[in-house]
């Protein structure tokens, strides 16, 4: 495939889905060059109609023939899925780019978040590049220029989980449930394991030991994006009855001191984010309502630890549709292609 | 005033507040021994009446001659009212047990956490011990067993903190906001500083250097409540989209290691506590849904910290209006007085 080509195919295989629609938009937004779209989804889709600039684009349905003449895979239609197609559309010649856990860890797939480790990027032997889970993106953009400048030692992150990273059905269950309880009527939960609506949950899949497999990307996805081990991470992930929008409360210490200054004068400038220095003022802070459907990651709170002296906390959110999925991915394909 | 009373006059001043209106039905559901019960509030609701043991009692307006005969005296009414009316009460001979952040810092004044603390109860120059803030209680109460274990170095905790803690009508303001989002109408806040519904917020008083004033009160009252200054304590507090009960997320560091074994060990047969060792199972990990109305401090998610040897992670759920207020002051003047 060559990058001297001005407009690319590109297939969207899961198109459906929360991430696949916010894919589609974000490919229109960013005015991606794209000479053909395939949108792909399950049989269940196919026939059925998505909107595409200004018009409205069919859903084929995902078989192994899909991405003949395909440039550019995007996926985000589950592990199983990428499991399967993935290295289909690789050898048909398309760059895969997918949003799934499916290649994340493989030694063979890079992991990319642009403003971390573009560099990886270019060396993907199975065709495939993995886009990494959401919260541990927006955690890696906001810490990456800290690092750069102090090591880190350890990061001990709290998250405030939006329903969207489980997908449309998770988001109206929110909604369901919170009708019924505002109705003062029995919650009856749909795809949640409990009452989410006005709760807060643990409602991951277990992972190794005492942390939730949501919890191990955290840990495992910063080490291989930072491309160091060596970073402790202890994560404590909670679901939140927000519908869009994940914040973390982020404690980190460096092997060198830093001051809250300093992280402040490197974040200001750093690459996809915006630095928050209101802490209190109403729409002057990160929070899910204000930065969902926008593209940066937002960091507040940066200020000096008061228990451990040379530590940070900050309080990072962005909307973990787009930065934490579908613009991760489009951004990989800008700058591989354009 | 003499203990050897079997039943006593209790006035509640700010009775129709959320706190007085639960410290009402915690009298009540505990069968705390009342000979007379003086409900007080603003002149607005006097005349009106409460629910008073399948009855009704009248509301009486709060005035200098409202303590008269009063052997204890439960404040939640406000700062400004405590530090007026308090010493009055006091002065008349009533024991006071205020809710409020007038008295806890004075260092004439005990802030006690009958689980922690109750021996500091007697000594109480001003005749008035005072309540801590209902952030600070669910955690000593769930860190006192592992300090006295192996002393805690510090903690880092970030909070999902509840509407009700900020009174009934922030609570209103969380359902009516609900419902607009829900009908696809605009969110106007009414008492909480921006939305939210479906949002997580920073809408606390600033407090000094860059911490808010909820976070100061988490580290000076667990120093005051535990007896010891050299806990490092760094709170992130967090308002989250829940009716009730009050969540945080905390990290532990000992000065001597302790393993999660360790940890579960001593906070199954702490009083106070209830140990939840299921993480994941619906209706079986600590929440705000299933904790609020209950009186116990639940602690799930005991494990060992995968970044920091030695360390503790815990999530710490109670209902901020029972234990973290109405409760915690009726347990003080059970153990005064019965």
């Amino acid at each position: 495939m060559s990058n001297a080509k001005s407009s690319f195919v590109v297939a969207v295989a899961g198109a459906t889905g929360a991430v696949g629609r916010e894919m589609l938009k974000t490919l229109e937004a960013r005015k991606f060059p794209v000479s053909r779209l395939v949108a792909l989804a399950s049989k269940r889709s196919a026939g059925h109609k998505l909107p595409w600039k200004g018009g409205e684009i069919t859903i084929e349905e995902l078989g192994p023939k899909s991405f003949e003449g395909v440039d550019i895979a995007l996926f985000s239609a589950g592990a199983s899925v990428s499991r399967e197609y993935a290295p289909i559309a690789a050898k048909s010649g398309a760059v895969v780019i997918d949003n799934s856990s499916a290649w994340r860890m493989d030694p063979e797939c890079p992991l990319v978040v642009p403003e971390v480790n573009m560099a990886a990027a270019q060396n993907r032997p199975k065709g495939i590049i993995a886009n990494p889970n959401c919260s541990t993106i927006q955690m890696v953009v906001a810490l990456k220029p800290l690092h750069d400048a102090a090591r880190i030692k350890h990061i001990i992150v709290s998250t405030y989980q939006a329903t969207s990273g489980k997908g449309q059905a998770a988001v109206e269950d929110l909604l369901q449930q919170s009708r019924a309880a505002l109705e003062g009527k029995a919650v009856t939960p749909s795809v949640f394991p409990g009452q989410i609506a006005f709760n807060v949950l643990c409602d991951w899949k277990p992972g190794e030991g005492d942390y939730s497999e949501e919890e191990w990307k955290m840990v495992h996805e910063t080490h291989k994006i930072m491309g160091d081990d060596s970073i402790g991470v202890s994560p404590t992930t909670v679901r939140v009855p927000v519908v869009n929008g994940h914040s973390e409360s982020v404690h980190v210490q460096f092997h060198r001191p830093m001051k809250a200054d300093e992280a402040k004068n490197l974040l200001r400038g750093a690459e996809g984010v915006v630095l928050m220095e209101e802490a209190y003022a109403p729409g002057k802070h990160p929070q899910p309502a204000l930065t969902s459907g926008t593209d940066p990651v937002y960091v507040g709170r940066v200020r000096d630890d008061i228990a451990v002296p040379g530590a940070i906390n900050m309080f990072i959110v962005a909307d973990n549709l787009r930065k934490g999925a579908a613009l991760n991915a489009v951004q990989i394909a800008e700058r591989l292609f354009r």
